[in-house]
């Protein structure tokens, strides 16, 4: 029999001194790490924390499911960082609530001498907006479900301190909220149960934060529901064909209906042309076999409607426009699905527009009763990196002059087409006049170096856990309700999400390639 | 667009008439039933109603499950009869351990000259007991997780009234008690989220009794741990190699584990053969790689031992009987699997039996303070069916006669050996007289005829709810821990399983041959 003798592996010594990032993950053999990826992967699958498993032909009724991919560990998050991005989120919401509200601003930098000048998806959504006010639809209801997404930023070779970047602000269809949840109460099990091998002095209880995430989504959905005031009334779920993702919204169906006796009806764009009705008075309906008489919308939730791929045909964007014309609450509407266009994330940076927005001198009460401090201004901005935008005068040659240190962003939504570093320079040989509208530039974040993980693909795939670098990505979640400006806004901040995937490494290290739920361990 | 009336199936005019068992299941259309199949898989699968998949060979860690066997309808038991069983199991609980503490009585009737003399698995299980006895081991802490388990008797042309007969009484290893629960919570949720299309008036939430089994088997075993006194302890779960059923262990785990804070080890025998050592003093201990010192352990949990297959070489027996010296508390004692024996059952029926056991006029205070009185008594007896031994002196004759109404079970575990009806003379002529002491002859039950089902497979097999005439099988959980006679038992009552399996009919109807979870339904 093999007796291991269990050590703090980390410098005794040391309890004050600050965590060391390349430190991390705490070593542990195969015999523990084995261990730990049993306890992992069955945890997972009694507790929700799934995918669909791969099919050509999914059956009518789920048979199976495998297990969502998992990191081992948690990943180190700095407490003070972390706590500072909870605070920022309650601002972010009310921003975000009255960007959409400000038709002018958007108007101006989505609308047609802006991105939807030069992008189709961005021109499609704003122009049905248009067309609504035009119509002289009434202003909305609005209910945003955030995510303000985050790295880490610890620049190679600087004095600055580590940092918390915003990569983006997404205001539809903020995914993986509820098994986010799940992988805390993962980690949280593992803790419990192993203790880690006492194989750090930084995985203790009290460094893992809760995360109820499911509980906030929910609140936002059902507190849009008790807006709307029709009692029986469903919730529509706007999803996409063949969702693998689709227990991340079915935990959030659960609590709707235990906690609040609220029913969801689930309806891909397709369904909807034969089940969806938008009456004169704007009532939207939808039918179903099973149901007699149609059901009363209360809230429309898009878990779908985020990227072009989702619209095909026009009659996509129809059904889009005349769901946004019903007076059902949308979640998001299209002037808050246009408000978390990256244009918008940086125009904010410029001088003065974020003030306009915030501070009540500069916006003379045009927002509601609350009020924010040059503090927050200031808060805000430094969740920030620099940014500008391509048609800026100087835009193009700043970029080709520091592209070194940056990544191009265009509108376009779906992921895979943005331009890093050595690539920048050719790419913006080729980019015509007119298409810089869409594109801005950032400065590149820099995550902590040689940070680790142990990751676990999604079940199905090879088995086991891999160490490699990672970059760890952390969401922050809020909703916000509200219309028009003078009513203020209802908004809550809850819940989080980490994604830690591998590290792509020039420097010849293994391309893991994939990502990771995972969660907070909170460091000093 | 199909619109379709939803109207009470059930006759409107007859809300005080008795259930009738023959209208159930109340019919849907197949729209509905895949809707419902659809809600019920979904809800499985995410809420740890599940089986590991068939493997030959299976993963290190799962990477994924199916959902268990389900039914889309709880099954209907009359209320009364429900409550009553729900009340007899505390007397069974403390029946039980005083059969095990009966040393006298379990000799005699599963000793060397009784059950053990013909079937080798209880002779390998009596004769441990008897050589640790015989060593002086002082007497055990006994745990006892039970489960009863009733079939509903409604002989077909006869005026006797509905009623729940006992099948057997389970002492060890009782299963699906944490998936149970589970099926009763998908249930509720497919009333919560559909109505049930309003099929029946029968399907409201009154008439879903709460099941928290989970909570009773933790109990019990937080219980027992409590009793042995040692903060850190574990519990050692003793399973079955590549068991497929692991997440109804698992969630006991895991409710042990956040709720009492105590911490399990999972073991098979064969592992137990190089990480168990029982010292002097007879502590047990179980060492791990993982591990060090080895673990003390405080409660052990039988979840594998209750069949000669987890037997197979005479160092399991050995091993067993090692653990069995120990004084970690075993769940359950050799004694109290020995009291679980079909014979036991069967010489219960005998007349002044139980009297003996629960009448304190009988018993005189042998059996410690609680006392029982003749309505208990009868009320027991109530729940039986007739029984005899075949080695009764017309045990035989009796069989033969009245074969068409009996069913033969022999001591044996594990299912498969009963012989019924017109099986039964042909068996008879060959069964040696020596052999008879180990077979009891009982009367069939009943249940009532045409009751049907929606029964969903576990999940990779066939996919859709298959309608079917059903049988199903109540269990009632409880637990009992006690040590000694004079110090009473400690017990609680809690949480149900149903199963139903499909009715192999004579008469040409389909043999579906297979059985699901699932839940209460109360009927008036």
């Amino acid at each position: 029999m093999r007796v291991r003798v269990v050590v703090d592996l980390d410098d005794q010594s040391g309890m004050a001194e600050p965590f060391v990032f390349s430190n991390w993950p705490p070593a542990i053999d195969e015999e523990q790490r084995n261990k730990l990826t049993l306890l992992a992967t069955t945890y997972a699958l009694s507790h929700g924390l799934l995918y669909l498993p791969p099919a050509d032909v999914p059956p009518p009724a789920p048979t199976s499911a495998i297990h969502a991919p998992l990191a081992l560990f948690p990943a180190p998050f700095p407490r003070k960082l972390f706590e500072n991005v909870q605070r920022l989120q309650h601002i972010y919401n009310v921003l975000y609530a009255r960007i959409a509200l400000d038709t002018a601003f958007l108007d101006t930098v989505m609308g047609a001498e802006g991105v939807a000048k030069v992008d189709d998806f961005t021109r499609q959504l704003w122009q049905s907006w248009k067309r609504l006010r035009d119509e002289g639809t009434p202003e909305p209801v609005h209910l945003g479900i955030f995510r303000s997404d985050y790295l880490l930023h610890a620049p190679h070779g600087s004095d600055e301190p580590v940092s918390l970047k915003q990569v983006e602000f997404n205001t539809i269809s903020s995914s993986f909220g509820a098994l986010s949840e799940r992988v805390s109460g993962l980690h949280n099990y593992l803790l419990a149960s192993t203790n880690y091998y006492g194989c750090s002095r930084h995985l203790t209880s009290d460094n893992l934060p809760p995360n109820k995430t499911t509980s906030t989504i929910v609140e936002g959905l059902a507190t849009a529901h008790r807006a709307y005031g029709v009692k029986g009334a469903y919730i529509l779920f706007v999803c996409q064909a063949n969702e693998r993702n689709v227990f991340d919204q079915r935990l959030v169906e659960y609590e709707l209906l235990e906690k609040h006796g609220i029913h969801v009806i689930r309806q891909t764009f397709d369904g909807l042309f034969t089940s969806a009705i938008v009456s004169a008075d704007r009532k939207l309906t939808v039918s179903s076999p099973l149901h007699a008489p149609p059901l009363e919308i209360a809230v429309i939730y898009f878990r779908a409607g985020y990227t072009p791929v989702d619209y095909p045909t026009p009659a996509h964007y129809a059904m889009r426009e005349a769901l946004s014309r019903s007076r059902a609450v949308s979640c998001p509407t299209l002037a808050l699905q246009l408000a978390g266009g990256k244009k918008v994330q940086e125009v904010l940076t410029r001088p003065g527009v974020l003030e306009k927005f915030l501070l009540p001198v500069e916006n003379k009460g045009r927002f509601g009763p609350e009020v924010f401090s040059e503090a927050d201004v200031a808060a805000i901005r430094a969740s920030w990196v620099e940014m500008w935008g391509l048609d800026d005068h100087d835009g193009v040659e700043k970029a080709r002059t520091r592209s070194s240190t940056l990544v191009l962003k265009p509108q376009r939504e779906g992921g895979g087409n943005n331009v890093y570093r050595s690539a920048i320079p050719e790419f913006l040989d080729k980019l015509s006049r007119e298409e810089r509208a869409a594109w801005i530039a950032m400065a590149l974040i820099e995550p902590p170096e040689s940070v680790g993980g142990y990751l676990v693909r999604a079940g199905g795939a090879d088995t086991g856990a891999k160490k490699a670098d990672v970059v760890s990505e952390l969401g922050v979640f809020g909703w916000a309700l509200f219309s028009g400006r003078e009513a203020g806004v209802e908004e809550r901040t809850g819940g989080w999400l980490v994604r830690t995937k591998g590290r792509e490494s020039d420097e010849g290290g293994v391309a893991v390639g994939f990502s990771v739920l995972d969660s907070v361990l909170l460091v000093d």
